[in-house]
């Protein structure tokens, strides 16, 4: 099926057929009962603002507005934030409300609250915030991603709210993409194995106990691929990429009962995904059997209209999105989509069984989120909210991420004793920590609401005392500011700490130009290198900015990446030696600006003898120093010749063969020689994290069956063909052939 | 059909037929006559290497080789060079022997010759070299390209060859790409008009006769659009854009009669091109029609093995290349194609239908090029080579390409005796103008085999006379030199002409790991400019590197792309005012190294009011200046409504408002306001190029039919939709509908 076209099924007049429960049943007796309205509204989603007081220094809720919202036009949901994040009493205050009012209503149906609790609870003041995805990727530790989605989960609830837009699961190739940090970054396998993890974190057995939530896999699809690194611009993704790369975080996380979907912003081919029939509905239902709510990004679609140019008119932008299969409109500041949608269901242009389609799936997960019992949580309920025991798993998670690049002559870790200089502009903020989605949409009053939390400069201080540490600030993001007496302290100091990168941002905002760190940065880097002095060089960044000028001066890099509200203190339990670092990339750190290629490359892009310009990172995915070292031996296959029906089992002996206890993520590649579609040249099928005593060994291993080493062939199916496959652990390599009597090879074609 | 698949018809074990005609006939005749080997040797290309002495201090042929190619091998071509450029004399000798040992094997079957003749005859002592293609398509006049093409064909039969591997059609979308300069820019209409143009130059209306040669179309297909960047590594083309960008240059070569097509060597989502029947059979043969030679590239046979790995050996290579549609392989080093070839006929994995469909289109080249009666052209025939007359036509081709892009207070022209400051690392070689595959592959010895031509600081020597002219090198490519003698002498100077830019390169060897021109031109730039004294920017290069920070300090700023061996004085002429520029950008020149979208985006690339990273090169495709203006007036469309089977006559008056006479390329865009796929915010639908007097006012006309106005719908199809476009011809404006009874349009999805 070609990618982007339409099928006969989806033309369907009918409603496909999907197995009846006793919910569904209890479901369709309500539609049964409701009005057009009443459906439509089910499918409208507004945010606070609309429903709160204009002009107020805090968010009020405006009784007549939501009134309005309610009885009118019968809302289903509301999202969003008016302003900075909230004290967990106020949203009580803001859900009781909404709830009352909605009790009123005719059919007393619950409103669905969603909200963008991203690593953390966003917008609830005092919550446990993560590190981000990003981060939470370079732990290796699915254990981790679960327990972080759980934690979550207890305190969107806490804040009762019961849906959170989470996770990302999105492919992390763009470097320059502005939302790469919040995605499990570059490789396919990892995010949808943290991706899944999390989601059953955020769902738990049942999403109608008070403390999971109903998670909501995002932005399906494609939607991390811009072909020009802007955020929301469009994206040239050949549907067997699509199938080999992007579909599988969203297949397994359907697989893992994901509840909810939101779309891709942005067009695939010239499609924008909002119209797509073929993604919304052909795949995404008919393939992948995802039978929850498909809700519109924010303006989604409008923007058919306004900026996809692929609808003449707002009311054909609901028609075409409708059709296609969006169940819901975050549409979200006024009510057009409501006024439009009941017209073309009375115009013939938009089927009933559309709209009750769309209501059902709606209203099933209400029924499944509990919300006609408990539409509102009790909030004595929450007692570990924001508690130390929440903590905890946050500064693990921030300790297991921190990624060691370089440590030469054992720089790292430092002695407590020495005379620290720390400078440059991620120093001293906590912006840099949490990056976007933090307090606000951009995480620009971090600091405001953090300043209890350490940023880089305040966890330094703490954990070495005042007296061991100066600050400069050297420059700003952008620009130098006093360089000369940075350069003075560093001359009197032992080591210098150098904390370039970011600042906090999201989607549009952070948009750039150019990978390159701002000049003013590298700048700094040289200037202080010059000293003679060691540097330490800290990178707190949402992706990763070329730095290869100044990261070659360093005598020590760490990345620190976005790694939340206790990244801080965890960079200190670092330098200092209280923690062994054990994260590693989960993407390709680039070495320049116009270099930017996966690890899971194309032998093609390896370079070859008459070129020099090959793959060539700064540092590879999965790249990460440990203050001990790992030995790997003994590399073993069950069987050399795999075939239908058997588990290969795959083991390799780890050994801490150094002097201090650590933890490693043992990676497990498999390259198939040769194949019909041109093989990776690597591909991640596997990962363990293990923690290692000095001198201790640990035998890891993993199972792989002839479908975990498929690829998408040139029909766009899912194949396994026989040949040699190579593997990869550490510094090991084993090869084994797949032999079936059943799955054509490359040399069948004939 | 999905992109990359395999037809059934394709799988057919029988030759399609096609329409006989007596020269069919006679081909199948002299077929019917030959035994295996002898048709696989037709198939088989071999470099001049391979029949030369090795060793030798110049190019000698090797009799026993030449021997082994023809009576072993039945080679059924030769190509390229070994060394550098020739003599005439030489390559009679060479064309000679080869003809003379081929008349000697038992059928007679003369050996084509293939030359790459790029840009003119590259690898022949005093021929014409021509601006490369990038500038062609800077003069927006196809005329041009036909001449330019008429001479080089001219010239190629006058080095005895009859077979040129040129036009490159592939689309210049990726500024990084080291080929970029081979193309015609960016803009699919362009570069199918000028691509036509020129084949149509090359080939005449008999390519039988002693002037003209058969062209070669490459590299099909998607050849130009890698995902990095970089030379031969693999691009991710949707099949809707493949058919709206990429085929469409082809298409009209097809139509325009070009006798072969050279295969891109990259691959596209994963399936490299040369095993691709989609590509290669079903769409180039079943839709285009061509029924020419398509021979490999560069060894890209043995490279599906080693480099793609979707063969598991040579052998196995062979037979997907040729099974896919591989006509004759340039193995170009030695014969194992042919061994294997023989072998799998024999074996039954190529059929015996496909070897005589590949040897009957190659067979039938040669009789149509006359080789059969005429195997080597006769010396006295050609007059014209490398004269005057032809000269005159490449100076009109740089005059025409060259392009104004500042041109502050109207600094420029200049007067003729200021004292100048010449300087920068491309103001005095030949290699900065010429760019590769003049007289060598990489183009590294221009300046020997160009003596006599100008560079930029001997063409402007000559034109003001050495006594106003100062010449400091300022700096290499990539590292500063003597920059303060040359601020001492930019202060001594009335103006700076600072020329900076790239070196010649192609292919691999050129490829790039950052954009930016590198920092010792930039800090030339930047020194010089602080002398106060005007700085007139001179760009030789081949892309568009970023120089936005030193052309930001520029009086004026002058695009010479890569213009030939008369560039030089074409650049003088336009700098002092001797001749007024009137070429205009065929791409995109970016202002920043991760900002490379071209003018040919969707709406959603423009930027939105919340958005600063639009669409905003440093200068927009088509953009150029003139020493005169030039005024648009009276846009009038035919009629507001087009019809099907109706033609849409397009009128505007263009005036010269300025002072002098000047040409002007009058760029006609059309875009769709709202379509199924997203339309383009603009596309050039035609152009035309005129000349006027100071006063003159021309009107200029377009013919546009619906088929003009297609796109490729989610269904891969060709199709033009019902509703409003919009005309911007200069700063006019102008709207009309296009309404069809047939023709579905966007909203009749329902």
């Amino acid at each position: 099926m070609l990618f982007g076209s339409v099928s006969l099924m989806a033309q369907s007049k009918k409603a496909p057929v999907t197995p009846v429960s006793a919910l569904d049943k209890k479901v369709d007796a309500l539609i049964a009962s409701m009005t057009l309205e009443e459906k439509v509204g089910q499918m409208t989603e507004v945010t606070l603002d609309v429903v709160s007081k204009t002009g107020a220094a805090t968010q009020k809720m405006d009784d007549a507005k939501l009134k309005e919202a309610i009885e009118k036009y019968h809302v289903g949901s509301i999202l969003n934030v008016s302003g900075a994040a909230y004290e967990r009493e106020h949203w009580h205050e803001i859900i009781s409300t909404i709830q009352t009012a909605a009790l009123k209503d005719r059919l007393k149906i619950p409103v669905i609250y969603g909200i963008d609790a991203i690593h953390g609870v966003t917008y609830t003041v005092g919550s446990t915030l993560f590190p981000q995805e990003i981060a939470m990727a370079a732990t290796f530790n699915k254990e981790l991603a679960h327990k972080a989605g759980e934690i979550t989960a207890y305190e969107t609830r806490a804040s009762y709210i019961p849906w959170n837009y989470s996770p990302v699961l999105d492919l992390g190739r763009n470097a320059l993409w502005p939302r790469i940090y919040e995605t499990f970054g570059e490789d396919p396998f990892v995010v949808k194995t943290m991706g899944a993890a999390m989601i059953k974190g955020y769902q738990g057995n049942d999403i109608g106990d008070k403390y999971h939530v109903a998670a909501c896999m995002k932005h399906y699809l494609g939607y991390s691929a811009p072909l020009s690194g802007k955020d929301r611009t469009p994206a040239w993704i050949p549907d067997r990429y699509m199938r080999e790369y992007f579909l599988p975080s969203f297949a397994e996380a359907v697989k893992a009962g994901a509840k909810t979907v939101m779309i891709n912003s942005g067009e695939i081919n010239g499609t924008p995904v909002h119209s797509s029939k073929y993604l919304l509905t052909d795949v995404l239902r008919g393939e992948l059997k995802f039978d929850g709510i498909a809700v519109s990004d924010w303006r989604d679609i409008q923007y058919l209209f306004t900026r996809h140019h692929v609808a003449s008119s707002q009311k054909e932008a609901v028609m075409i999105a409708v059709n296609a299969g969006v169940d819901m409109s975050m549409v979200p500041y006024e009510y057009s989509f409501f006024d439009y949608l009941v017209q073309l269901v009375h115009e013939g242009k938009v089927p009933m069984w559309r709209v009750n389609q769309a209501v059902h799936r709606i209203l099933k997960v209400k029924y499944e989120l509990g919300l006609f019992e408990r539409p509102v949580g009790n909030p004595s309920d929450y007692p570990k909210f924001g508690s130390e025991e929440f903590r905890a798993s946050s500064v693990q998670a921030a300790r297991e991420a921190i990624t060691l690049l370089k440590n030469n002559n054992n720089v790292l870790p430092l002695k407590k004793n020495l005379k620290v200089l720390v400078t440059g502009p991620t120093a001293n903020t906590m912006r840099s920590l949490n990056g976007g989605w933090s307090y606000t949409w951009q995480g620009d009053v971090s600091d405001k609401f953090a300043a209890n939390k350490n940023t880089i400069l305040e966890a330094i201080q703490k954990k070495v005392g005042n007296d061991n540490v100066t600050y400069q600030e050297g420059s700003k993001f952008d620009t130098l500011t006093n360089v000369e007496e940075t350069i003075k302290a560093a001359k009197k100091s032992d080591v210098i700490v150098l904390c370039l990168g970011e600042l906090s941002y999201t989607e549009n905002v952070g948009n750039i130009d150019d990978l390159n760190l701002p000049d003013a940065q590298i700048q700094l880097a040289t200037e202080l290198a010059k000293t003679g002095k060691p540097v330490i060089l800290v990178l707190a960044e949402g992706r990763p900015r070329i730095v290869t000028k100044a990261e070659s001066l360093s005598a020590a890099t760490v990345m620190t990446y976005l790694s939340g509200n206790e990244g801080g203190d965890a960079l200190a339990d670092i330098l200092f030696g209280d923690v062994n670092p054990s994260g590693k990339l989960p993407i390709t750190y680039p070495r320049y600006t116009n270099a930017l290629v996966n690890y899971y490359r194309k032998n093609l892009e390896n370079g070859n003898s008459d070129d020099s310009h090959g793959y060539n990172p700064l540092y590879e995915f999965g790249f990460g120093l440990s203050y001990t070292t790992f030995r790997y031996g003994n590399l073993h296959v069950s069987t050399p010749a795999l075939k239908d029906g058997q588990t290969l089992k795959i083991t390799v002996d780890v050994t801490n063969s150094g002097q201090r206890e650590g933890k490693e993520s043992v990676l497990l590649y498999i390259s198939q020689q040769y194949a019909s579609i041109a093989p990776d040249t690597k591909r991640l099928r596997g990962f363990d994290k293990i923690s290692l005593k000095p001198g201790e060994t640990q035998t890891v291993s993993f199972n792989i069956t002839p479908a975990d080493l498929a690829f998408i062939n040139d029909q766009s199916k899912s194949v396994t063909e026989a040949g040699e496959f190579k593997i990869q652990l550490g510094d090991q390599t084993q090869s084994f052939n797949y032999v079936s009597a059943t799955v054509p090879s490359r040399t069948g074609k004939l």
